[in-house]
């Protein structure tokens, strides 16, 4: 994508044109960033990436971003980590806030674009979803500290990830359920007022995400039919065209050793 | 505090007069719940805290609310978790999502009263405090299955706690000195834009729970020196005539079995 000027699809911006914007985040793996590229490929609004855009300079201007050394500006204070959002002189970071803010801009915001109550329903329903399907699922590689590798603290993901799978990932999914089951989704097609919003961009993220890290797991809960809502929008999004002409695309990025790892140990084992 | 219609400090809001503030939270600690009780209390907002004030009734409307039986309403989605609030026929879960809704309304959220960028803001910097100074504090206790009992996971609960002591906490603290070192906070006294938001209370909030629950390491890191900034505006917040009065009164509760535990054997060492 280039970075040009904001798209027509814009309509809930103001009057002059909106600076083009900018997304910081590591390259190579989708990560936190994904959920703000989603938004972005969905709405066909252009947009720079700039670590995947150039490899060499994207990860150094990130790093001094992020740096110890930054204090931030005079209206922005510095993001304590990726994905930051840079639009004209405004700079965001934490991936809930820059939904947040893209939201209603984009259209993405459910009924009355951001001017009512429903970016707070949007916005709870992403939170959510952030919390016990990307924080939760990358908290199961990692149960004992951030910053240790992998293999230092295996045994104790071999605990962290049996009780997410048994526990926390039937409890999320069994509430987005309930969500999509509920009146306030307008139809059970989306989580919230008969749209699409970017809670269903987060949440198709994050399915797909658990399904990369446990395959074995999710296909049977899949296969169990207590989600069918869930995997049925997953399935929705997955069709959009924009969507699909992103994930087919070299913009989309493979998983590896991001949030969502696939180590087998960790998985449901096949009955 | 009674639960009458909302005072002249809702500026922000219609012309019509508010519809009373009702705060659903687990009764007998602070928890998440604090985090919004405290900007009612710093403006001294009229509000119900249900389940405090009718501990037999109130956990159980709780209960019901966010009870796998309960698919929402017409227009509100049901809740994961508490906290919740309701405010008229309005139902928001998620604490940074309450905080977002209520800044604006109560004069919390920064320069432009929540019509600008700054509730952006102001947003960032409370949801990166509750990451690492609440959601990180806790799981120090709870590192492999928030289901489960502490004792079952001690060992694994020793680990995670130096680690957040020996780098998460620093580098946490850090981030907040960074930013009230900065330009954006309008002059280090507070977070952002030079006016108390509802970021500092919850920073407030985030550093008396952290100090209670490892008051060695936090004693240490104090007197170290490297987070004045830090250390200021908590003294600061816990000085405003509101929010003294509030902590002498009643409706603080004492810290137990929440979100910020003390386990001495997590602490740090005295040295």
């Amino acid at each position: 994508m280039t970075s040009s000027p904001a798209s027509k699809r814009q309509k809930h911006s103001s009057a002059s044109p909106s600076p083009p914007y900018e997304l910081l985040y590591w390259p190579t793996i989708p990560g936190r960033g994904e959920h703000i590229r989603l938004c972005f490929e969905e709405t066909q609004t252009p947009y720079t990436d700039t670590c995947n855009a150039d490899p060499q300079t994207g990860p150094q201007t990130l790093r001094s971003l992020i740096s110890g050394a930054n204090d931030g500006d005079a209206t922005n204070p510095p993001p304590l980590a990726p994905p930051a959002l840079r639009h004209g002189d405004l700079l965001l970071s934490q991936t809930p806030n820059i939904l947040l803010y893209l939201g209603p801009k984009l259209g993405l915001a459910g009924p009355g674009g951001g001017d009512g109550d429903a970016v707070y329903h949007v916005n709870q329903l992403a939170l959510t979803a952030l919390d016990g399907l990307s924080d939760e699922a990358h908290d199961t590689h990692h149960p004992v500290a951030t910053g240790a590798y992998y293999e230092d603290q295996k045994e104790e993901a071999k605990r962290k990830a049996a009780d997410y799978i048994s526990n926390r990932l039937p409890k999320f999914l069994g509430y987005f359920e309930r969500v999509l089951r509920g009146e306030a989704s307008g139809g059970g097609e989306w989580l919230y007022g008969g749209q699409l919003t970017y809670a269903d961009l987060v949440l198709w993220q994050c399915v797909d995400g658990v399904s990369f890290a446990f395959p074995v797991a999710v296909k049977q809960m899949r296969e169990g039919g207590k989600y069918g809502r869930v995997f049925g929008l997953y399935e929705r999004v997955k069709g959009r065209e924009n969507i699909a002409a992103y994930l087919k695309s070299g913009r989309r990025q493979k998983y590896s050793m991001g949030i969502y790892r696939h180590y087998p140990e960790l998985d449901a084992e096949e009955v």
